[in-house]
């Protein structure tokens, strides 16, 4: 009997890119606010889902620099396990209820791509790089106090795609006030079969389940953001017209379970 | 309205791993027959899918330098479409026909591994390298000649899974009397939604169709072919228990569709 | 005038692989203490640097996730400027004092290595990896306290050359009981010119000098580590016959100088 | 006895990033021909080279796939030895005699940087794609015959520094015509303890020996390449202001010795 949650499936599903949840997550985050062309974020949603008409066009990149671990004693395994993530988040509503939506998505680990597939992230590829925040005194050290600097980067197939500073200005106690949306994906799968090309046999809005989120140590400061056009990648056309605050904390959370909120293929 | 054959789906659909078919390869390939332990290799196969008993356990991996175009000039963008892919094919038959089945498959390339996980191939990423052969005369130019010696490797987040060597020996006017199997595949993606999470959405055999397919300047030789067991992988189980003929050639085809053999989700 | 400490030069000295000091750093650390063949070790020294007797062939193995800035905002360009690193430390003496000699040292950054050639690092290129500690609560967040496990990992070309783990029992009040040696290193750069080719233009010991030098949030713990044999390298001529502990630490210094103890060219 | 060409040097140098010569190598090769701005070629060139007056700041973008075999079976491990490279040569003279001065080089592997670093190349990690020549016929082949086409790319950390096309318009029969300078570079290796900074105790002129060199199979054609300017990187200020004939070939040659033309430290 093959094992597996994802492909390859073999006998004892160690060959599997990943195996079923429980997924537990840990990670450093910087996040930049900013607003882009309505227009052109409103043509990235899946129908059903409207642009937030509260926001303004509001979005937010983020760098995330991630652990993870299953059930396998992953953590001890970094070479597979921890990995590097950058993506947007658009406001939008569904249902009159205000959610993200995830329009790009970047990852540096096949495991990562492939447990982001089953939810609905539309992961690529990418090199991501961002400033931490290290325990031993130096100039090098990017403490979390006041003025302390960050950069991210994210970079495909050799261009770059983001580049993000952030300065630390304050300590903010409640995250809730700065991100507080569940977040919606399209989880889309094609068919190559000529005859179903454009029927894809999986195309549906979900909702990501995060048990045990939780946000620390979470600092506001001043940002910049550029994001500039590559060839053969649209992600330009939601860049920012407006960069607004930068922030940097660390977030964790759970994954056993995603839920389904409209299959577009019926 | 959103464009593009896989994620992420775009306004104008250039942001989508891959696009719509037709998609064209050419590649060089180097390929070792082995045979491996016949259980092994039987539990690996998909229901109806049967070791061919004619084969003994015979499989052959595969190391493919490849170049990729389709319709936007993506033969001039090698950063993001020339690729290395390295496979395990099992013989095998089904419904009582020879055909090689994939097991195992790494490619170094996102577009590839979209493209693949769209066809049936259950691809992760590795690093693979082949010895190439040059033009210009020198010690290091490998040419296809008597004596000649060629390398390969496949190694995943920095452990080497397999390492291979041939030393060709003669031309084989006729690549039919060595590669003259179709390719079938499981087409597999799965369901998060804890409900169903043993119930994928998309569960096929596949057979690959492939237009035009050419193989050109096929060597023989002698061979060498090694699969260490590796923390967290399975591939050792199919390693060699006998290596046969090494080979090296040229192979190209066109990939427009995909014929779904069976649909075990049914 | 062209500027720049190292190749390339140019007229203001941007591109240089790296500028003048001080070069500031912090990093987070994984070190593994053991006991290789004595033999083995003493091969590696330089003249007049000898296996220290005290010490009954002991070595430490050492991951380290980097951060670097200079004068030129390198801390906010993560892409350029974050790097990772293993390496080898040998006990021996020199004069009489005890030292650490680095015969293996592998790093993922460009900059880094041409930095440590000026020094006397013999740096070759390397992946590494090791588990890091989040700030968010998770099975995946690796905190340090008793219990927590880590992982790290180099290779090379895709090859595993070191994996370890340690699992932390006890904080270390005071750093200087475990580290406490300065470094020695062989400053090297060969003459191609035929001639001259057993006749290197550089060839001295040099003893690392590190400004503000900081060790914190020691802790201690049980530790594994296994140096395999790989096809072209020879770092498994001093595996581990026997590991002690396993340390999880933070450190930073600066570095503005070098000192040159002999000069073998002489 | 400590053995080794390079650091490191170990018992039976194998741990060396680079034996001692003899060094053969083959490669395919993309070079385009352009003009530059002369002030900003010139203040690149070492004392005693100037820009070749006939040349009017002429420079060749060249981008090379290369495979390096020394004696010890090199050619069948490609994950070490085979690697691509990316360079500018400026036409200049020394002594009267035409020349090319290579000012900015990259290359993806540390073996080839520590040869290069030898020779005076002042080589830094970079990733290197150009289109390649399949022998399987298909849209994807990209045969040496008119009309075929051709790109290159170069990119640093992630940010893009060449782009080239080329296409293919006719075979050139004599490759002196296009190709007949020797090479001149800078064989540089500084001083980092802090009396001596200013004074690096390498500083040559050098002039690469290359044995037995092959230029095979020259097609000339028409060309693009752009030049951008990257953060922390002064390689656009030899960007192109005018682009000529772009060229694709076969080279090779061995390396077993360097002529030092002249000693600036004296």
């Amino acid at each position: 009997m093959l094992q597996g949650f994802s492909v390859p499936l073999s006998p004892e599903g160690k060959s599997s890119l990943t195996n079923l949840p429980p997924w537990h997550y840990s990670s450093d985050c910087m996040a930049i606010e900013y607003w882009a062309d309505k227009q052109a974020l409103a043509e990235l949603l899946p129908p059903g889902v409207i642009l937030d008409p509260s926001s303004d066009g509001r979005a937010f990149f983020w760098f995330l620099d991630w652990q993870f671990t299953g059930s396998n004693d992953e953590i001890t395994d970094p070479a597979r396990y921890q990995y590097r993530e950058a993506f947007v988040m658009v406001e939008a509503t569904f249902d009159g209820t205000p959610v993200n939506y995830c329009p790009y998505i970047f990852v540096d680990n096949d495991a990562a791509m492939a447990r982001g597939w089953s939810q609905g992230y539309p992961k690529k590829l990418g090199t991501v790089f961002q400033t931490r925040t290290f325990a031993a005194p130096s100039a090098a050290a990017a403490p979390l106090a006041p003025g302390s600097r960050f950069g991210g980067s994210l970079s495909v197939h050799g261009e770059r795609m983001a580049t993000a500073r952030v300065q630390l200005t304050d300590k903010i106690e409640d995250p809730r006030t700065v991100f507080n949306r569940p977040t919606v994906m399209r989880r889309y799968f094609p068919q190559l079969a000529k005859a179903g090309q454009s029927r894809p046999p999986v195309d549906e809005l979900t909702l990501s389940l995060t048990d045990d989120l939780a946000i620390v140590d979470l600092w506001g400061g001043s940002a910049e953001l550029t994001i500039p056009e590559v060839f053969g990648e649209e992600m330009h056309r939601i860049a920012p017209v407006r960069v607004g605050r930068g922030f940097r904390f660390g977030m964790s959370y759970s994954v056993t379970d995603l839920k389904i909120l409209k299959d577009y293929t019926a």
